[in-house]
């Protein structure tokens, strides 16, 4: 309590405070360097340095034409609306910012050309496999940067859970292999842009600047590389963003530009968390702006989007890095706190720039409404598209999780998963949904199901089997556990990452037996998947739950894949005559885990928390 | 069992039988009359007599023309396709059906004058307050059609549930003062066609015929009558209709046109009930057909609305009522049973007629996508819109009671109604559903709270403040209670409504101190509805729940009423601040059930377990 008064303290001097900082005549230049060739002509540069709002600015660049410069109340400002036309050739020019009576400053600003190696911005779709890390605690790959000079925080503990482990994105790029042999596709890594906050900067969440990758983590070019050795290999990568908030050491923050660039409440007011107030036809203004314009947190100034300058810095510095690095895709951190028309302008201007670019916003939220509400396709009560290709699939998650504990029935147990999955005529396209187990905020499904190790794999066969996007958490592989209420321990290390660990659990021999089953089981199940379409776009028939058993298939013209969950906690059997629309003459069903051939002619017995996957046979191809 | 079984066998013999039932040469043409200056010219009369496909159609008369004569397997039906056009006068002529060699048949076909009474087919919306009448068990006002003769249930015993009791329609007409007095604007009777069954007659679901009352609740003129009498005091009344299934001693199913009229099984099969697949973009065909032709029960086979005859049979029958009755609504039974598409066609054709018509569809299914699917505006997985006006709101109702019995939290308890009611985005227009705290199939709510007062004054109170069209069940007012599981007794009689009964509960007299407190609250309430538009059409503005608590406000730009829900068990204080956007410069509240004037400046005492209705007043206005 004691340390957050003390922050909020320190965030509302900040914010108050009537004198800017003194600094450099020239502090900093943003983006430092664009492109030619965008479909977007536009450019808008932020200038920071000391009273930097007196010079007159100048620029001569064949292509690139100045078309306004923006002073705003921070005399340390400048906003500088350029076009870079088409005809524009990559290079350099100076920008140069003169005053009566002083030097004059220069900032040499390049225009590189446009990356256009192959399998750069690919998109993430249901043919990949997602695995989320957070780089902290994965491994670490670099011991010279756990510490860095100059930074807030300085703290580097294995201990605690608050405090920096050394996890760094070296580490991540050592251990591809290990993740390709799993059947990972793609790698969505928590943020790792600079967070110099004195306390809790580890999880990234709380950016200090929007171009600069952690130095504890590692350095723009050393990302640039990650992406680049993924795509060599075939894999993807997904950025994690934060529109709402930035963290209360962000350089603009410090000094912002205008007292409008976040939103000022008499005290501190933290949002209500609430995502019905954005959808419900009755909602007050009061609650309304509680949700958008409150706080996430007390060291998480919330952006003021409305702020034309706000939302163009943080739009430019997304497609920065698409570019720069070559992205496939944008992970949207508290999707629902943001403006909505901001979001929506977002949207447009990312697919317009990249339209086979993929990204989807975190909807921690209850209830399929609720959920459906953020989703591309949907304009009531806005009057405008949200854009939103696709959201952590929240729905889905509270449904396995009700499958797998809770007691058959009418509306509950596996009925509950069934009818989630049937509530997806609203949307435009489920499949743009990205379904998971858990992820860094929540509880490891291990542990949810009581570590019940049969159940656990059931979850698993249904994440790799549903229609989506499947997403993993690092290390529920290789069981880890805990709870994220009340320990928190869901973001423990990756034992085997860091040098000297006494086991690690990167090989076979590093785990226990019960590890390695579970290991293997996924690593069976993700590659069958990535080289079998049927499972990653092919169609969806599921049939009404009957006795906690629910029986659904994945088939398009080449393949048909039974997969029959039974929820239960007994051997069941079940009577396969129902199913004919999908079995037609399949006779027999490989279980595709160990490749045994079951027979199908009446019934099936599937043993006690199961999901058995198949891919069916006809008798004659098999003979 | 053995009951179900003999039903069965007698059923399918019914169903299979080759041979046709003898009878007389022209048993019968319905709709026995029909009206001119109808908008549709259109009118397909069935015609059925001993062998009467053998005959040859005749009709004569200006501005009517036999278009078609349509035979089917069965030679005991003609079909004929009329058009009654706009110049037609009213009027009665000859319908002839010849046979070489034997004497020609006829039938005096008459066309009326459309009744142009005014008050004649108002609609029901949400000015009104719906009160929903079991007639056999309300009040029995005509002792001589207790047991009528020839018709094939003689039980009279109230003794038990499942038998007749005699109460009909002058029972209703007798309390109509009652019901005005209460508050009550619009009648709602479960239904009153003739079903002339061996047993479970008196629910009325299972009609036998489409064109007349059943003799032991009345006539069609008492039916009539009913109406009028109704519209004179300024009340309306809805029909409660069934389209998806018919008694099996229906006429027309004693004598089927042809096989298909029905859906048949190789063996009974019940409908599924799972409205899921319904919308599902997943299920298999075998799910939904089982859903959509599967039997509601074993006496009441599912009519094939596929077959174009069906469909006009049951669509000119309810057309007939609205126009020979007068009535205002229709509520609809077992919606989601019904094939959606003749449902689309059918609500066009009763909205084409009687565009100021309303009906509302039976839609008793769990969670908001479920229910928002059936609505008029959703044309998802169909390609056509349902035009269903509104919805038994069966999302409220689980709400309301989640509100009063459940535990506060994030989702839970009142919580549940606030996000209930804010996911009304998803529908066109929310306030055509109709709410409601129990009817005939559902416990009494008075049990379901546990039989505490505080708590069922307080739902009610929701009840008739909430957006749409409250509706009570007959006898919520006077406490009467019980589950509709196990027990089945919540269609007990309402005492005092039949002669020689001991206590009279229509009377203030009759009723115990607690059930005159009830029903002097509802009275209190419901005519402060009545009298105040505010209630009726009033915008609703609700907000996030905190500690237990659930405001929300109605208002218009004449009134603003302010609704305080404290589900907590313990009196509580709420500061008032926050709502500053609806209390403006309101100080004052007068509570509407006590006339008793409450300060309102900077908080308020909330009772445990209570709904304040309060209409704001400003201290200028009230000194």
């Amino acid at each position: 309590m004691k340390l957050k008064l003390l922050l909020l303290t320190v965030t509302l001097l900040l914010l108050r405070g009537p004198s800017y900082a003194q600094m450099p005549a020239l502090e900093r230049v943003e983006p430092a360097f664009w492109w030619t060739g965008m479909k977007n002509p536009k450019l808008q540069l932020v200038i920071h340095g000391d009273k930097i709002s007196e010079r007159t600015v100048k620029l001569v660049y064949p292509g690139v034409q100045l078309m306004q410069v923006h002073k705003v109340q921070n005399p340390n400002y400048l906003f500088l609306d350029l076009t870079v036309s088409a005809t524009a050739k990559p290079g350099a020019f100076p920008i140069t910012f003169e005053k009566a009576g002083t030097k004059a400053l220069s900032f040499k600003y390049e225009l590189k050309p446009r990356d256009s190696s192959p399998n750069r911005i690919q998109g993430v779709t249901s043919k990949d496999f997602v695995y989320l890390i957070m780089p902290d605690r994965f491994a670490n790959g670099d011991k010279t940067n756990d510490v860095v000079k100059g930074m807030q925080e300085k703290s580097l503990n294995r201990d605690t859970l608050i405090t920096r482990h050394g996890g760094d994105l070296q580490g991540i790029i050592d251990h591809l292999d290990y993740l390709q042999d799993l059947g990972v596709t793609t790698l969505w890594i928590n943020p790792v842009l600079e967070n110099d906050q004195p306390k809790y900067s580890y999880h990234g969440y709380a950016n200090t600047e929007n171009y600069k990758i952690d130095r504890r983590f590692g350095t723009n070019e050393l990302y640039k590389k990650l992406v680049d050795v993924c795509h060599k290999r075939g894999m993807k990568v997904i950025k994690d963003l934060v529109h709402n908030h930035v963290g209360n050491q962000h350089w603009l923050i410090r000094d912002m530009p205008a007292p409008d660039w976040v939103h000022e409440w008499p005290q501190f007011t933290r949002t209500s968390y609430k995502d019905q107030v954005l959808f419900d036809p009755y909602a007050a203004q009061e609650d309304k702006k509680r949700m958008t314009d409150g706080w996430f947190d007390t060291h998480m100034p919330d952006l003021n989007q409305q702020n034309p300058f706000v939302r163009n810095y943080i739009t430019q510095s997304h497609i920065w890095w698409i570019e720069y690095a070559g992205l496939d895709g944008f992970r949207l951190d508290t999707y629902a706190y943001n403006d909505a028309d901001y979001m929506a302008e977002w949207g447009k201007a990312i697919k317009s720039e990249y339209p086979q670019f993929t990204f989807f916003g975190e909807t921690w939220v209850q209830g399929i409404p609720n959920q459906v509400f953020f989703t591309q396709g949907n304009t009531v009560n806005r009057g405008f598209d949200t854009q939103l290709q696709g959201v952590t699939d929240f729905q889905t998650y509270w449904a396995i999780i009700e499958a797998m504990n809770g007691k058959f029935g009418w509306n509950d147990g596996v009925t509950k998963l069934y009818t989630t999955l049937a509530s997806d005529y609203q949307y435009q396209d489920p499949t743009r949904n990205v379904v998971f187990l858990d992820n860094h905020d929540l509880s490891r499904f291990y542990s949810l199901v009581n570590e019940d190790v049969a159940k656990y794999k059931s979850a698993i066969a249904w994440l790799l089997t549903t229609r989506g996007i499947p997403q993993f958490y690092y290390g529920a592989e290789i069981l880890m556990k805990n709870l994220a209420n009340p320990d928190g321990k869901v973001r423990e290390d990756f034992k085997g990452g860091w040098p000297g660990d006494k086991v690690n659990k990167f090989t076979a021999t590093g785990r226990t037996p019960q590890e390695n089953e579970v290991f293997n089981y996924v690593r069976k199940l993700a590659n069958y998947r990535k080289q079998n379409p049927v499972l990653q776009t092919g169609k969806l028939m599921q049939y009404v739950p009957e006795n906690g058993i629910y029986v659904y298939f994945r088939y398009n013209s080449d393949k048909t894949v039974m997969i029959v969950m039974n929820t239960s906690e007994k051997e069941e059997t079940v009577t396969l005559n129902r199913f004919s629309e999908r079995m037609g003459n399949y006779t027999q069903g490989q279980n595709i885990i160990n490749d045994e051939t079951l027979s199908l002619k009446d019934n099936l017995k599937v043993p006690a928390k199961t999901t058995l996957v198949l891919e069916l046979k006809s008798n004659k191809i098999n003979n």
